[in-house]
């Protein structure tokens, strides 16, 4: 099939982590593609910070650049890889590729979870493509998944493990019985955990993943902007020993349903039990379960970061791209990207069951009040359990109360009535036992 | 995008639970397809044995036949179907649908366990393609995922929990401490095996999908007959038992590894850990363990069988082809298919290590006649457990044997020794411990 044989240059921009991880594996596994597909892939450009990041990977002279337009304006280039993350200069370099005629492969899921219709939108307008398999869930072909394999299907409920240093975290305290904090510092001390932790902590990266893998699997458009956060800070050992004891583990879950009242987006610590698939997935691997109307439940496992596993990801979405260009076809979608315009529920109209724990005031009559607050708001209990306290000298001790399924707004509502009232010195956290029953409403009976 | 609008006809062959299913897909989504791809999808021809099984699931008079031969000859009909299963007529309907210049999906694995690789050329030669995707893993899209998404890797390993039978069997018996045949007859009268249940619990239909799924992921003509197959028909209760304490779980695999001496392809029940991501996966679902070299570890899981996951499956091809036909593109794979050659390596070179369960006679001397036997088969024993017999009239008892690693041939000239002996008077079962940290082997460091 050598009459076939197509030379694809790639150009690019970012030769860090990812960038150096996409660099190596091309050139290793070179006569790989040409076996698999007749593709002869070369690097014709890398732009990165210093030529020395460069050579470590295998870049020569010659292809080494610090200016990305000399990537972008290169005209032997067919597909521009973005691996430098943020929203700028991301969003000019898309636009510049767009406008030359270039296809983009990215594993940005900063600038995508904002603004991931808008450049497929304008990538469409100019015949070409925006591929972003390894913006989420790292070497797991969970985009294309939901792109095509499973197109078939209504695609009714996505839930992901999206962050692996979350999922690091609370398996170690789970595993360990240990604090947080503790467990943190020392994620940090072997590189696991950033140095400033809030995108992974808080919940930021997950919901750029989430709100991604909802655009995608909806066709509508869903932004990080939509998507509930809640992080794992408060989050300790003791809610999580309890939670185990009730039947179920925490996980750092990005959950999208589309429900007839529109999208429930969100990311918060969630109860689920501990014999779902999901409560499965330990240390810092991800997964992301998905429910389709014909197909039922399907889950997706493995690495969601790391330098070669993510360019497992880039690599699949170049050589997409260059079995296309090789064929000569405009590869583009036949129908409008996100277009199905969904709303987006409010979390307020979330109804589920609750966990709460409270710190009361160690006093005749503090649990009845808390008791007649919950009763206020139309939550009704279905469990308390007073802990026995290991710090003694406390005249506070911890309280958890187990919801039947209550509305979210009611939660709130009664939190923070309960944070103001003088029975509680604390409401320490409020955490959602999520219905994974509910997840498969809407399958078809086989 | 109207401009764009394309209707595609589908020619169904089969309207059995698979073929029933996917009619009804068809039929409830179609104005998804119209959405998701701008494919106005059309059911043209529907070949099933009786007009009552067709109008069940809402074939009408006019699309309905009941002689296969006039689905392919029907000039409308882009897309063949087949969903009869079985090597015959399957067959030919291949052969006539690509001379008729039409593409074919299924999810026949008998067929194409067999002949994947010849009938892959054969569409090729005839400018059509063959997409087996519901062949293997039932809703897991497994097939497009090795095909495409991680075509960037050299796939290493595939390990598959790929039959829904005995895994729901094996999972039973070791939730229930319950015997095969009683687990067995069970779910014989609910429907989850077969009255004649060969086909899954002795390994062929498992072998089916490891050829198919090894072809695919290392380019390479593997067929059914080139898969070692041992069922699970020797497990015990107390089999699973004593793996159970030794921190296993037995599970039917389908392995194949992508070794520098050949491929190693087999089908046995396995010991695994039990920490390990397979041994997770419990009752009738699926899951394929797939190591590239670099994504690392990946893990698909689904259902592997039913009416709508299977239906899911079929019309993800349908789908993709269609949106081929529709942009007019001669979807060729660019390069000749399983084109490797690479050698099948001999079931006798395998090394690992093993648990072996011999009756032996209750008299002083039969251990050390045994242990004797294993050495001059240069076998090394790391643990003899003589379990106490709950048959206590019996005056043999069962003795378990774990090995070092050993060399397959060994263990089983090991193995034929001892059932000729005095001492023995079963070699009950002969078991695989796999090295699962062996599936790693080749994964680029990060």
């Amino acid at each position: 099939m050598q009459d076939n044989l197509r030379t694809v240059n790639v150009g690019l921009i970012g030769l860090g982590t990812v960038g150096g991880g996409v660099a190596r594996t091309i050139l290793s596994h070179h006569d790989r593609y040409l076996d698999a597909y007749n593709i002869d892939l070369q690097i014709a450009r890398a732009c990165g910070l210093v030529w020395e990041q460069a050579e470590a990977v295998g870049i020569t002279p010659e292809q080494f650049t610090s200016d990305w337009h000399d990537v972008v304006s290169d005209e032997n280039v067919d597909i521009v890889v973005e691996l430098i993350g943020g929203e700028h200069p991301a969003a000019e370099i898309y636009e510049a590729a767009f406008a030359a005629g270039k296809h983009v492969v990215t594993a940005n899921k900063a600038l995508l979870g904002r603004h991931v219709e808008a450049f497929a939108r304008t990538a469409r307008e100019h015949g070409v493509q925006l591929k972003c398999e390894a913006s989420c869930g790292g070497g797991i072909p969970i985009v294309s998944t939901l792109e095509r394999d499973l197109v078939g299907n209504e695609i009714l409920t996505i839930a992901g493990i999206l962050n692996g240093t979350t999922n690091y975290i609370l398996s170690r305290m789970e595993a360990e019985g240990a604090d947080y904090a503790d467990v943190l510092a020392d994620a940090q001390a072997k590189g696991y955990a950033e140095a400033d932790p809030s995108a992974d902590v808080d919940g930021f990266d997950a919901a750029s993943k989430t709100a991604i893998l909802a655009s995608i699997g909806f066709s509508s458009r869903v932004t990080t902007d939509d998507v509930y956060q809640q992080g794992i800070r408060t989050i300790t050992a003791e809610d999580i020993s309890v939670a185990h004891d009730l039947g179920y583990t925490i996980k750092l879950l990005g959950i999208a349903r589309n429900t007839a009242e529109g999208v429930d987006v969100r990311v918060h610590p969630t109860m689920i039990p501990l014999d779902h698939q999901l409560a499965k997935v330990s240390g810092a691997m991800n997964a992301v379960y998905v429910v389709g109307d014909a197909v039922g439940e399907t889950m997706f496992y493995g690495a969601g970061a790391g330098s070669f596993p993510t360019a497992s990801a880039v690599v699949g979405d170049i050589l997409t791209l260059s079995e296309q260009i090789s064929r000569g076809v405009a590869p583009l979608p036949e129908s409008e990207p996100f277009s199905r315009n969904k709303p987006i529920r409010s979390m307020d109209e979330l109804e589920t069951k609750y966990y709460i724990r409270l710190r009361v005031a160690d006093r005749v009559g503090a649990l009845a009040e808390a008791v007649d607050v919950f009763a206020k708001h139309d939550i009704s209990i279905s469990l308390i359990n007073q802990l026995e306290d290991g710090n003694s000298d406390s005249n506070a001790c911890s309280v958890i109360f187990l919801t039947h399924k209550a509305l979210e707004k009611n939660v709130q509502d009664a939190a923070a009535a309960l944070a103001a009232s003088d029975c509680v010195s604390e409401v320490a956290n409020v955490l959602r036992i999520e219905d994974v029953d509910a997840w498969t409403d809407g399958v078809m009976a086989n």
